[in-house]
């Protein structure tokens, strides 16, 4: 059961200008179900990405990387996605099957094959089925339309309960401007620097390379803020799409509407990433862990991923139990070698939780109880030694987590 | 179920000449089970310790570290051990509790407070219950006698399933030697120097500065090999104790006996952390994580650890399913920015999963799916890139550590 997570109505969902999606069914693992994604991309359109810093990445993801390099990004004509199958940790053969695959649909779409972006998710260790895979890429390519949006969220899911879809339509600088975006994910979850599959596309004109650093910050303040079970996927992948078939035209940072624009991707990045933790493996809470007057940023987030990741404290989040001291616990471990634990305060929403080493001397069990019954949830820890902070946002550690991953290939 | 934990008969429980332990029930936190434990030392006796390096560590924890400075390790006569309540996040309250359970069973010695070391296991965030505390200490003393290793390995228990004691008699350098230890813990289960509570005695004679380097590296071979969920806990504390009762005398390295003593100690710490594995919350499998041809020490373990703290990882063990790309992407993330992926081996016992960046070609699902079935299994990686080597034991994520760590105050 996601927590809070709403999927609009597909008439909520606005077309963007110069992309189009459409899906096929092409059995990669399960039968019947909607497994294979082609994004169709006006020319003209430009493309940036960041990816998985796993060493294991999976060969799409390499392929990706040599196709965006130099000016690539802003030839890309097609994204083409399945699901099933993760093509990581499948060596040479894995690479040649990338390569295949973006052959296949470059060819039914007379461009090159570099100007194909391919990307997997599912389970590794596995090869491609190929012959299944490039009989997909027809239907999907004939079904593509700009009303896809729906459908291609519900065609990369993998364990999501949910798909993951947002769609923004505001007036910038006197421009209409629709900013879209798809992902999935919901275990395998502690993106590093973002996570497969992450979609974002907009009608307006960006300079190659403003999308290339937009692309980085918006994970930075989205993707990579999030974690279900600190696992770093082989697959991480976050693409964005500026098509310019819209009116609203960026070239630099300072151009009117840039602060907006850039504010909207990144709005509709975190929308995303929070989805993500919405519907994670087996959720039932969803939490926002606030680090604040830290000494740095790295120091802030050590702590924060320290409590987001503590299965003992996301069981007692499962349980609605106030065994606050399991936080404190987190605290202590995150490898701040000079911390004094007696400047350290916690709050759990509005209620002062511990101060000077120990619990508030007002703290009430009953406050505490209150708070964690509540299926959203702020941590907020301040550490009373500097200026930075950190948000980071992950769920609890379920019954659910443990049977959906016990089960995930059977 | 723990695995293999085997629970020897108190017929094996050699006693170790100058140490005698008794137990009460003092009702600390349940009514009618053990929970206090008090242990004497003969005069004499040498003592040592490693503690957690949680900067949240437990107020007993820093009174065991005062009282330990110096050479109050050889003044030592008593160590006291509470379940229940973890005295850890209760600030200068805590330390008071601390010192006053130390003063009140000097009291009942006649000895100095400063010879008393206390410990504490439980909750966190909680007071100790004071009064009912020092009311069970003269039961306590009053209990003390050598062959109260199996109560005493039984009154420090909190989630563990069963006991754990060891004991070892043998002949070193032409004197009969004992060296006993008695461990507990099953969750929040990453030490960072030890594990609470490791007490290590031997009736050898070893001199302190000795003892005090033996303690450390047993640690490092020990309880600083193992995990359950990564979280170091508040309490972590080892303590190693040579009374001196007996007849074999150890001053220095070179000494006759003194390497076999050093060996026969850190293998009585290592099966202490090995079974608090076997008996780790929920844990239905005993894992070894061996990594080998590392660059160095560091890059292995980060490597060891990844694998012993994913939870997908983790959860497919728990499933028996041989779903080992897991492993290979816990591998990936591990921090190895320079790694080859493709001079990685990854072997489960005998089988050779994965070459190459890949799948070995003669992998086969089933020798897979043999060796997960089996309650011990040895996950091994060669990094292929240097001489060192490392090992870290866990055990798999089930359904029960949920269910365990959401239950755990109730």
């Amino acid at each position: 059961m996601a927590v809070n997570l709403r999927v609009p109505a597909p008439a909520d969902l606005h077309p963007v200008a110069g992309v189009e999606l459409g899906t096929a069914r092409a059995h990669i693992r399960k039968p019947g179900r909607r497994d294979l994604l082609v994004v169709r991309l006006a020319a003209g359109a430009a493309s940036a990405g960041v990816f998985t810093r796993n060493r294991f990445c999976a060969a799409p993801v390499q392929v990706c990387r040599e196709h965006l390099a130099g000016d690539g990004g802003s030839r890309v004509r097609a994204l083409v996605v399945n699901t099933g199958c993760a093509n990581a940790g499948t060596g040479q053969g894995g690479l040649a099957d990338a390569r295949a695959t973006c052959a296949s649909l470059a060819a039914l779409m007379d461009c090159q094959p570099a100007q194909v972006l391919p990307f997997s998710t599912g389970v590794i260790l596995e090869p491609l089925p190929m012959d299944r895979l490039t009989a997909g890429l027809p239907q999907a390519l004939a079904d593509c339309r700009p009303a896809g949006w729906a459908e291609a969220a519900e065609a990369i899911m993998t364990t999501d309960t949910l798909p993951k879809v947002v769609s923004r339509r505001v007036v910038i600088a006197g421009a209409s401007v629709t900013v879209n975006g798809i992902a999935k994910g919901a275990g395998m979850i502690r993106p590093n620097m973002a996570t497969m599959l992450g979609f974002v596309a907009t009608d307006a004109a960006v300079a190659p390379a403003l999308l290339a650093r937009w692309v980085r910050e918006a994970a930075d303040a989205s993707f990579n803020r999030i974690t279900v079970d600190g696992d770093t996927s082989t697959n991480d992948s976050l693409i964005l799409t500026a098509s310019g078939a819209g009116a609203l035209r960026i070239a630099a940072d300072s151009d009117a509407g840039a602060a907006e624009l850039k504010e909207l991707i990144t709005g509709v990045a975190r929308e995303l990433a929070q989805a993500i933790i919405r519907d994670g493996e087996g959720a039932t809470k969803f939490i926002t862990v606030q680090v604040q007057a830290a000494r740095d940023e790295a120091e802030a987030g050590a702590v924060a991923y320290a409590i987001a990741h503590s299965p003992l404290v996301k069981t007692a989040f499962f349980a609605s139990d106030p065994n606050l001291g399991r936080i404190l616990c987190a605290i202590g471990y995150a490898g701040i070698d000079d911390l004094d634990v007696n400047g350290v305060d916690l709050f759990l929403d509005d209620v002062h939780v511990a101060t000077a080493g120990g619990r508030h001397p007002d703290y009430r069990e009953e406050q505490g109880q209150r708070v964690m019954k509540q299926a959203e949830i702020t941590v907020r820890v301040c550490l009373n030694r500097g200026q930075a902070q950190t948000t980071v946002w992950t769920c609890d550690l379920s019954h659910d987590y443990v049977s959906i991953n016990a089960d995930y290939r059977s």
